[in-house]
């Protein structure tokens, strides 16, 4: 994965914590799903987004519908990761957020999540409304 | 903490997991609370009470209000833990659920937790209802 | 995902906790990590192979490098969940383990977790070991 | 409880995720551990204690023997939090850690924790070394 040439990413950085890590010494592949979420709920804020109040005034939800990871390097507790955050693709479909965990200069995971919209009342499939297809990436 | 004569307990058996543990290669103090909660649901269940359906039919809550934990032994990676399970106390305002996780024969943790009752809608506290106070222990 | 015809699955039945759910009222898309993890540790017990016992004697280790995950239904509070895990591939480098989550009938998730061999001192990329090569499916 | 009368504090700021809250809307219980082991960390470091570095350097740990949490009011979603610790107790067999966790000006929980010292190798008990002996508080 590479970030892709002219697209806005967004940056947050987290603290790696002691309940991060497991017995192997390192964070455990799951907590990689808590620091993308957080990266992703920053980074809509960054571009107008609050989604705290997107899912109690518009009556929608964004659910996880595919997650895939790739672990390159390990991270251990205390490490400072800088999680870079850009919209891959999105349509009326779906939303898909890529994103690379660094430590420095070094890139640690890769990841691409996959969301869905849905009414939050029913759960039923909807179109993903014109705020969020705004986050389209400009075309090179 | 003893379990006091003649009450009635309820066990569950949990084995940890691996997720469970930290760097210091012991179960995370954190973890216990999801066991905890695991074992209440349980002696609900055991007691005629399925609280996914207390939630969505009664429009009540049951959130925790203090939670009390004393780690006497550390537990690893694989152990079948039983937590057995005792309503201590409870009135109107309160509903408290005393714990003892033992590994095999030793005393690893004791907990208690006490629970209020609160309308799913508002949030406002109200009475525990009759179901529950039904729960009280017997008078020795 | 269909699972390969002639190939030994192995499942294990989980419970929904209430910790597991958001504020969305469905189980949180990281939690599937969790229940994926002890079914790998299942597959492996049932396969003669005792994970916890593999890290401490033969001081290796499995970190995961690679996690694919569908999530095509919700999955619910107090909901049970069966988990039926098989070894999709495995040799000198890797070892994957693919997974389809059902509540009943229904196919809930889909997940693929890829795993490499270190030893648990240093951390460097070993060759699996025969125990684990031996888990390869049959070819059809 | 009180924050006692001339004594040091350290403050933390964390945003409530997704991913901490559960299906009643507001933040499990049991993710306050989390928040309040941040900042016991934090505290240290700020004192001059880097913990990784103490469990690495040292060869002991301070696992968790007690904790003791009221809450007070629930928290919610993208809420930010300052956990603001102190030290209320130190000697040669604990070290307990008191926090009040605030929302802008309201409290929300307060948390006792209570560290021992141990041996990382083996887990024996021992006494708390004179680095943390020195966070004791002024007495008034």
């Amino acid at each position: 994965m590479r970030i892709p040439v002219g697209v806005e990413t967004t940056s947050i950085h987290v603290r790696v914590g002691y309940v991060d890590t497991d017995q192997g010494g390192v964070m455990h592949h799951s907590t990689y799903l808590r620091y993308l979420e957080m990266a992703r709920v920053e980074y809509l804020r960054a571009h107008g987004i609050d989604y705290a109040n997107f899912e109690l005034k518009q009556r929608l939800a964004l659910p996880v519908v595919e997650a895939n990871l790739r672990y390159k390097l390990p991270t251990r507790f205390d490490d400072v990761l800088e999680i870079k955050t850009w919209v891959a693709l999105v349509n009326r479909a779906k939303l898909q957020f890529d994103s690379v965990i660094l430590r420095g200069a070094n890139l640690t995971t890769m990841a691409s999540i996959t969301l869905c919209c849905i009414h939050a009342g029913d759960g039923r499939i909807c179109s993903m409304p014109t705020a969020l297809l705004a986050l389209a990436p400009a075309r090179v």
